[in-house]
């Protein structure tokens, strides 16, 4: 064992990505105080992204005041590369937590767009939009509208719309789109693929949980499909049939159509971003984990899409969670070579979060421990 | 990976020793099934031990009604294993579970005493007594008088002295000792070596769990030391200063003063017994497990016993365990590859035990997985 990957999601609720690398890194120098360790806290494109991001190249975190989802002020940040990518998270300006009035009819996504405007003007040459935690269902509009693009109504007055106000669009206009945005190529980060309306569109799947009863849930469907329609007529983009365009309330579609965005899976675009192939070579083992592994980890997360990228450079990957759920066993195809917990305890999640870091340790200790005695 | 032995302990209240080897052996016939597997399900020297014992080398369970703590008749067993040692728990005739009064200063080994006589007269060559679990105090001279040992009172009337009644013994004579006793070699396991009087021993240190105040404790505690005296006098025994003479409410003094008994640590008589180290030829790895591993774990006790004798013959100790506790890292000194929870989930332990078997072996097939890519 010379050389050892850690490629953490942080444990949701319990610990970042980068204090799940501090203490792998820990319990590697202990056992093996000679190997390279290469830390590298990734996150899957939701909240944590930037921060993660941020601690495993460096750069620097830019700070600023937004429009939030209920139109008052917060306080937002991006992430800004040393290769000029800036990361921005869609959540840290249009966050559910941020929202008093859980209201998806009247949040906008403006500050997301005051966010990239920023981005654009400090010389980012590329941006990662980290979709996911929203509280709004405005299709990306107010965020374009930050960015200069035009919504009319049918008076001909211009507005910006809202998830509630989005039948109210007659025409869209791109053509005052802020010069420096159109010179960025735009990553939008997602893990799902639902479509943008529908049953299983943006309004239906992730309307309820920003308070929408069934009513307002159909007026939202409805509405995003007059978008669709206003963005196929006005712009010859085609967004209904986009997987991930119902991503955080139709910003993916919006990405899309607006922006010009290239929708990926989280993981992929942060495993580029941070160059893992490359920072890979001549391992001898990759540490992932998650606080939760089961048959949805499959899909688009850190650990499934880690392994198998470890796993085409022939390096083997195990995974140290906090749960073990049911399906985690369909990782084994993947290249994970093993699953383990960091429960020391049979005690219910409240107590299991407080020793969660002093049991990470012992755990990463004991696997290594026992790999080195079968390896010799 | 040719060969791997079993060599678990129950998990307590969960799973049986024998059905932990099941759950272990379908684990690696899954991953493995080309190797050999030994499956000797153990106990450290309390309950289950008979079971574990028959379980592991066959034999055959003899059942019969005996007195129990409280002077009732119960049902109870010994082992009789094919090389003629007999096999009995103490618990099975005077264990706290049996009593409906939990009064040590009344309740009395002569049902432990009946079960060897029985063995004995069935033609056992050697008796393990398995130690611990008591309701009792008696010093054993309950035992003792059910195999024909007499006790004296002041008055010169013979009597069974309990342990309300030990300071009432005048003296104590051997003579009427059960002949075919007197032929078999005596083994009490036990794992503790407290003393039999003082602070450390048997009414101060257990008496409490069987139902003693302190008024109650200090007055046992004063009888045992009186029987020490008649031993010494009478039996020219000294059994003060015996480590383990404390256990099981004095019967580990008692049987090393009425049935010249040698006290042994429960799993080393238990791994003489199955033959370990025989077993263990050719071996790759040993997996064991118990349902708590611990700093206490270290003394006496399945996992520390089995991974210093498999260390001894250079094979690898894995311990697949329900809580990993404080102080387990000292195993590692033992032998002990690796330590392993089978904890899948963050659940209190209500939960967790019921998803014990399918989360064991969940655990040790990902376990098995792991070491073979790390072996190749």
């Amino acid at each position: 064992m010379k050389k050892i990957v850690l490629v953490p999601d942080s444990f949701k609720g319990t610990m970042t990505s980068a204090e799940v690398c501090g203490i792998m890194g820990a319990a590697v120098r202990a056992v093996l105080p000679e190997a390279e360790v290469v830390a590298l806290p990734v996150a899957d494109g939701g909240e944590g992204s930037a921060a993660a991001f941020l601690s495993a190249l460096g750069g620097s975190r830019e700070e600023l005041t937004v429009t939030g989802p209920d139109g008052e002020p917060v306080a937002a940040f991006f992430g800004l590369l040393p290769d000029g990518t800036a990361v921005i998270e869609m959540a840290a300006a249009a966050g559910l937590p941020l929202t008093a009035r859980r209201d998806p009819e009247r949040a906008t996504t403006f500050g997301v767009g005051e966010l990239m405007r920023r981005a654009a003007e400090r010389g980012a040459r590329r941006l990662i939009l980290c979709l996911g935690g929203s509280a709004t269902n405005d299709g990306g509009c107010g965020a374009a509208a930050a960015c200069g693009v035009k919504f009319l109504g049918r008076g001909g007055e211009e507005f910006v719309p809202v998830g509630g106000t989005l039948r109210d669009i007659a025409s869209v206009d791109l053509s005052g789109l802020c010069p420096a945005l159109r010179e960025i190529s735009v990553v939008a980060m997602c893990d799902i693929d639902n479509p943008l309306c529908g049953p299983c569109g943006a309004a239906a799947v992730f309307g309820p949980q920003k308070g929408a009863d069934a009513a307002m849930t159909a007026r939202l469907d409805a509405g995003l499909e007059h978008l669709a329609g206003i963005l196929r007529r006005d712009l010859g983009r085609e967004v209904l049939t986009l997987p991930g365009g119902g991503a955080a309330g139709g910003m993916g579609a919006g990405a899309a159509a607006f922006f010009g965005a290239e929708l990926k899976m989280g993981i992929e675009t942060v495993l580029d971003t941070v160059d893992f192939e490359h920072r890979l070579a001549g391992a001898d083992l990759v540490l992932t984990g998650e606080g939760r592994l089961d048959s949805q980890s499959l899909r688009g997360k850190v650990v499934a899409g880690v392994a198998r990228r470890a796993a085409r450079k022939g390096v083997p990957t195990i995974a140290v969670v906090g749960d073990v759920g049911e399906g985690a066993e369909a990782v084994y195809g993947l290249g994970v070579a093993g699953v383990f917990t960091i429960n020391r305890l049979a005690v219910p999640y409240e107590q299991a979060r407080l020793r969660a870091r002093e049991d990470l340790r012992w755990t990463v200790e004991n696997l290594l421990r026992c790999i080195l005695t079968f390896q010799k």
